[in-house]
């Protein structure tokens, strides 16, 4: 009748499979990462028996969030979803930017407009509802700020208890929603690493269950949502380059994860891949680092790591092998950017085209200069920037 | 291509209407009040040819912006649209506080998921359309805080020079945004009236256009779309009852004028009308007041208005007839809560559903109980709360 989710389910998983040696697991039970080799799990799909039952042209008539995919979200029983309206955030043209740098078609996929101001909103309202779909009642998980705040709202929602580990100096924003949730609030003296370990020390004394980025099955989950987001508002083309801030890189495992699916069912072509270029700032830049020594994954925390943007804060990211293998795999490239250029590019993205977006978002803005300057990307590239969320959340690196 | 607005206009625009004397005049030129006497001017569309052009099935393959409905919006030429992909914003289920209150059905209007993070962005993004279109360069405006950062946020899209006058003592959040934006931050030491009289005062002398509410004819068409974007969701019905909380009464005007144009145009049946109930906070209730005195307009500001909803801090709205004449057609009432009752309420909202709400919001949650005491609604009534903004605007008031 309305657009609140109400729908039957649908779900096509299958079930579980190890991303490094392919061992596969029951989906209807608790699962973190694979018990052999400790690889990220994977859930899969049948897309075969998918062509048969759904097409895109079926997408027209649902909810505009990102449960009108219901059947490639692993939630098995409707009533076990958690939504509060996430996705199919629009596509907004940047014409000014464009002008600035030379380029003829410059978007930005605005997940400023997602539940909890960020783009961990499809991630978080898909884990915590399978969470609440195999009754895990306790959840914890490292944050730089706003994973953990998407945490906490879907967690409420789900009357499930959140224990998020944030780094002392996150924004004061995240702090403050994460209490307001309900959640409980552990502030760390260290960076998300060290949030990390606290959670993996307390997990089996206190009953949670770990929430952290890809050692989740189900975040990515949520995350590949983009992907199809994409896909769909491009008429079922894909842009030529993505520009995606990089912290714990889910966001581009999992549209990689969606091109896959999406090519499987026939609804891309082979030759639509765009390139995936990965932003991050040249005071925590691991992905960049093992990027430029060709490295297939990051072998060590990057050293005294510290950035404005808080986000890309991430000097130690989990599954670094599968985020560098989506680059390779899409010709794309890394690139640093400082906090200065951050900053300038807040200013730039709100006085030209009207958007306040987050510091990891302006970081992509201050990349592009370069990538157009060593030839990555050309002028006559459609090329969408990715912002990952509200700049409401930073307004303490507004002067 | 993809959901960016692009599309050939067809705006059925035919001329401005004054709501109390009933003039008509050029939507082609710059207009603010009707010059005879002072009242509010209304656009009016071609609603019959609408009948042969446009179908409710044709919105399906359109964005999931208010300009889905761009026939009956103003903007003649498509280049003029100044859009940041506001509208079509989700309905999201709050069962649990319904269950706490003794209802069937509670539903809420999710604005926090809208550019610039408040309702202000439809009525900005149609006004500044506007204003680009008929070649204004710079415009000015009265506001409490949320109008006056949309209004810079649009403007800056648009290159056009935007003066904002607020109170001292609006939220640091707002005076942050409109200097992002590039917006000049008029700081008034006395409450929105006396922000209102400056723009009066500078508007010859500065060559200013005034965008203040109801004294510019484009703001309500994009409130309008507030009543199309709810028809459309409930699938062309209307819930039984609409809680707004009310400030200058725009929304409540523009959604009143929504439903007589989709009867008009044969998309909602008569017996649909919901009762339109205002909210307002007892440090500031004019609207309340008038209401219960049995008064047609507001004669004189509400004394000491205070209130830490700074969205309802308005003591003398310039439309009151407007707002008090849709309250009494709808059948419907107004009600005030207390500042005590909005941050428990902004609380019980964050804790039991997950939404970070605004004040303003949490005011209508609030006054549920009393409405349902009063036996205003029924137990069995579907009720729409509407969330003007997201509550990242207001952590200040977030302990």
């Amino acid at each position: 009748m309305h657009n609140t989710v109400k729908h039957n389910s649908e779900s096509l998983i299958v079930n579980l499979t190890c991303s490094r040696c392919g061992k596969s697991y029951d989906a209807d039970r608790k699962q973190t990462v694979c018990t052999s080799c400790q690889g990220t799990l994977f859930a899969r799909y049948d897309l075969e028996r998918a062509k048969s039952i759904v097409s895109k042209e079926d997408f027209l008539r649902r909810e505009t969030t990102m449960w009108r995919y219901r059947e490639f979200l692993p939630v098995i029983r409707t009533s076990n979803i958690v939504s509060l309206g996430e996705g199919f955030t629009p596509i907004v043209a940047a014409p000014k930017l464009a002008n600035q740098i030379g380029l003829e078609s410059l978007l930005v996929k605005d997940d400023g407009l997602i539940p909890t101001g960020s783009f961990k909103a499809r991630g978080q309202s898909a884990a915590i509802s399978r969470a609440k779909e195999l009754g895990i009642k306790s959840v914890a998980l490292a944050s730089a700020g706003n994973a953990g705040v998407a945490a906490a709202a879907y967690s409420a929602r789900a009357s499930i208890d959140c224990n998020v580990f944030m780094p002392k100096d996150a924004p004061i924003s995240a702090k403050k929603q994460c209490a307001q949730f309900g959640a409980k609030l552990h502030l760390i003296d260290g960076l998300i690493n060290d949030c990390a370990s606290k959670v993996v020390e307390g997990k089996d004394e206190f009953g949670w269950f770990e929430l952290s980025t890809l050692k989740e099955p189900y975040r990515v989950e949520g995350k590949k949502m983009m992907g199809y987001e994409i896909a769909e508002q491009f008429g079922w083309t894909l842009p030529d380059a993505i520009i995606y801030p990089t912290g714990g890189g889910t966001g581009l495992v999992g549209m990689w994860k969606a091109f896959d699916e999406l090519e499987a069912l026939g609804w891309l072509s082979k030759n639509e891949r765009p390139m995936m270029i990965s932003v991050q700032a040249s005071g925590c830049a691991p992905v960049v680092k093992a990027f430029q020594e060709h490295k297939n994954s990051i072998e060590r925390p990057f050293e005294n790591a510290s950035t404005i943007a808080s986000g890309l804060r991430v000097p130690f990211p989990f599954a670094s092998d599968q985020i560098l293998k989506v680059i390779l795999e899409s010709k794309g490239v890394a690139i640093s950017v400082s906090d200065q250029e951050i900053i300038e590019a807040m200013r730039n993205f709100a006085r030209s085209e009207g958007m306040l977006v987050c510091p990891e978002a302006a970081a992509t803005l201050a990349a592009l200069p370069k990538l157009s300057e060593q030839k990555t990307i050309d002028r006559k590239d459609t090329i969408l920037l990715y912002n990952t969320g509200s700049g409401l959340n930073y307004l303490e690196l507004i002067a």
